[in-house]
């Protein structure tokens, strides 16, 4: 226990208080006095919140500034669960490396122990999830810890840059636990980051916490721990439950793949295409087409540098197409469409639409469908998209597509050498396009 | 050959040329002269603008106001196509009204005459497709020509008002041909106006146009026909292929469809759920709790009317929250959420969506992963956004949780109203939320 994490003001508050992470701590402000347990604090959490877990279980954040006093009202427990075995000998495992990012894979240690970074050491994991101390020589670390429907291009660029230089320091795969909500956003952002990684990147998260009998946490886990770690292929990857049953998983592309189902524990699904592979019983059934593990990470760029400034507008019957004026206005630099059909906008948007690409604004067209590809040139209606400066995405899905422009407009490309960038397919994201 | 269908000045300029529909004309505008053929005109379009058929197959409209001359250059021929075999006699087959708005399904006779209309009439349909004669005794109906991602909420309100006129006239059944692009936004939105229709309204597309080989306007054509003279049940069905196959159609409920490819004949697929039936060699097999054919038309109540006036705002890693006070102030009375996950939105967006709500303006839930069902009690984030106003909305797909916003503000309701039937069955767009 200890303040680690903390920075600036709000550690001189804490350490003149005498707290430690874990304590139970009474917080004055001027709305009154907040009583509970202090939180651990997480790479990229901001430092001008006083985060408490009260005893109901919710979080509250109190404004520094409105905070005139901290009390140590009891120091925390050590955790109540007893020592975890000793893992065994894990000389000539292989090495990986687990970041976690938040989420509900890591939300039982979270009730537990009132805190989430301790569900990420080592030793507890092998409390939790001892089949792993036989599969992998495994590093924990907490490079933040949020829901994932908040994750932003500023999150992506962290995580990469960490998982970059982690391959560089020679681990043998690496997986990154995430909450479900946006798991496959930032399996393309990684995607597009990371050029030619020499081992699996592995993107897991859990549709049920493991407080549940149905959790799919620690299936999941040693199927992402043990692709990292054994798989004779490179690349990112989502590693979910493939059906309902607890036997088998699948390997998602990370350009491939959507969450498509709110609860199930197989959502994830390769859209537009079958999974990379599929893992049942240990075995691994892989595309013969993935690239392979390589020693060394020779050959691998880090590409970090997200810009925010791009949206995705789906479009709709009497569509608001004033919508796009209004992003270009708030500075937005690009926009995907997810149209209609085969790539297609009401024409009572084209004005609106031919105004954003005159002023430099990206706009890209990707189909609500889902699967198939966009098509323009079928109809006329797609012709005259096209002749305003539309740009079709093929098969990309949508939201592989915006991440992609978010990452194109971060390495500050240009409006032609973006529009160029996204219709060349860079990590399999866009396919040939089929004769239909 | 007439003038039928135009109306006021522009009917005017065409009868002091002497011309007729399917005539040569030479138009002279402030920008040159303009050969083409006069295209007919339909009960929707508007009558502003004289549409001509180029010689390339492009259709141009060129604005009232600035034309300053018309002059008949040839006189329209008649169809190339010999006479259509004389229909077998229809004493005793059910009457199926074909109610045209446009799309593929129609484009084969476009091109041939010229004209839209023309494809339309019963004797040409024959013509086309003679199976049609020994199944139903059809008359045939174009209420609008356009491109289905041009539909609007008054498109939809005039077609319910002419579907449920025809149901109140006594057909048995009634099909609607629609571009696919957005009919099952359509399909939704008579499902909501036409309330217990005695007999089936079926729209029906054509992903491959009928000059193509693999066509399949025929089929589904006939299929469409076949269900809506013949089936034992009533309600509001979309039918298209099942599957890759000629040999199979899915029937699937209205407010339960949507378009999950770009180009492949089986792109509608029931969500959620089964469809309702597949018909294969004129074998329907029902689900058996859809409601029975009724003769007459009691307990039928028409309620069109749509407003424009609601949105559809898919959510993304760093949404643009700034998107809903935008539509708030350009007068949006409604906004679906496409949140990720269970119902999720990034928590920098809560404040936008506070104003919006606090204002009165109605904020849905729906969820991006289109499967499943929205759940904002799981997470505390979640919960968060219900004591914002957040209204969810069950396992509703969001295209159809829009269609049916746009209805109730077109009813004239105030927010508590709109909210309450929002979450409320009326279609069977909503169901009993099950156990997780």
């Amino acid at each position: 226990m200890s303040l680690e994490g903390y920075r600036g003001r709000l550690l001189e508050l804490l350490r003149s208080a005498g707290a430690s992470v874990g304590d139970e701590l009474v917080v004055s402000t001027a709305s009154g006095d907040v009583e509970g347990t202090l939180m651990p604090r997480y790479q990229l959490s901001d430092q001008l919140h006083l985060v408490l877990k009260l005893k109901n279980g919710y979080n509250v954040g109190m404004a520094l500034g409105r905070i005139s006093g901290v009390r140590v009202k009891g120091k925390g427990r050590e955790p109540s669960f007893s020592p975890p075995p000793r893992p065994r000998a894990t000389a000539g495992l292989p090495k990986v490396l687990i970041l976690g990012t938040g989420g509900t894979i890591a939300s039982r240690v979270d009730y537990r122990t009132g805190g989430v970074k301790a569900a990420l050491s080592s030793e507890e994991l092998y409390h939790l999830v001892p089949e792993l101390s036989g599969i992998a020589d495994i590093s924990t670390e907490a490079t933040m810890n949020i829901y994932s429907e908040n994750m932003t291009a500023e999150h992506w660029s962290a995580l990469a840059r960490r998982a970059g230089d982690a391959l560089k320091e020679g681990f043998d795969g690496i997986v990154v636990t995430h909450g479900t909500d946006t798991m496959h956003y930032t399996s393309a952002a990684l995607s597009f980051a990371l050029d030619s990684p020499p081992v699996p990147v592995v993107l897991v998260g859990s549709q049920r916490s493991s407080d549940r009998p149905s959790s799919d946490s620690a299936t999941n886990l040693i199927g992402a721990v043990t692709f990292a770690a054994r798989a004779p292929v490179s690349g990112v990857f989502v590693v979910m439950h493939a059906g309902p049953g607890d036997d088998e998983l699948a390997i998602h592309a990370g350009v491939r793949v959507r969450k498509l189902h709110t609860s199930r524990r197989d959502a994830f699904r390769s859209v537009n295409g079958a999974p990379a592979g599929t893992m049942k019983d240990g075995e691994m059934r892989l595309d013969q087409s993935l690239p392979p593990r390589r020693s060394g990470a020779a050959g691998l760029s880090v590409i970090p540098g997200f810009d925010g400034r791009a949206s995705l507008l789906k479009v709709y019957p009497g569509f608001h197409s004033s919508l796009i004026g209004d992003l270009v206005r708030g500075g937005c630099r690009g926009i995907v469409l997810e149209g209609t059909g085969l790539g297609h906008a009401p024409s009572s948007s084209y004005a609106d639409i031919a105004d954003a690409a005159k002023s430099g604004v990206f706009v890209g067209m990707s189909s609500q469908c889902m699967n198939g590809s966009v098509r323009m040139t079928v109809y006329d209606t797609g012709r005259d998209l096209a002749k305003l400066g539309v740009v079709p995405l093929g098969d990309m899905l949508s939201e592989v597509a915006l991440v992609k422009l978010m990452w194109l407009l971060g390495q500050g490309y240009d409006s032609p050498k973006v529009a160029d960038m996204m219709t060349k397919n860079l990590r399999g994201e866009l396919r040939e396009r089929r004769p239909l």
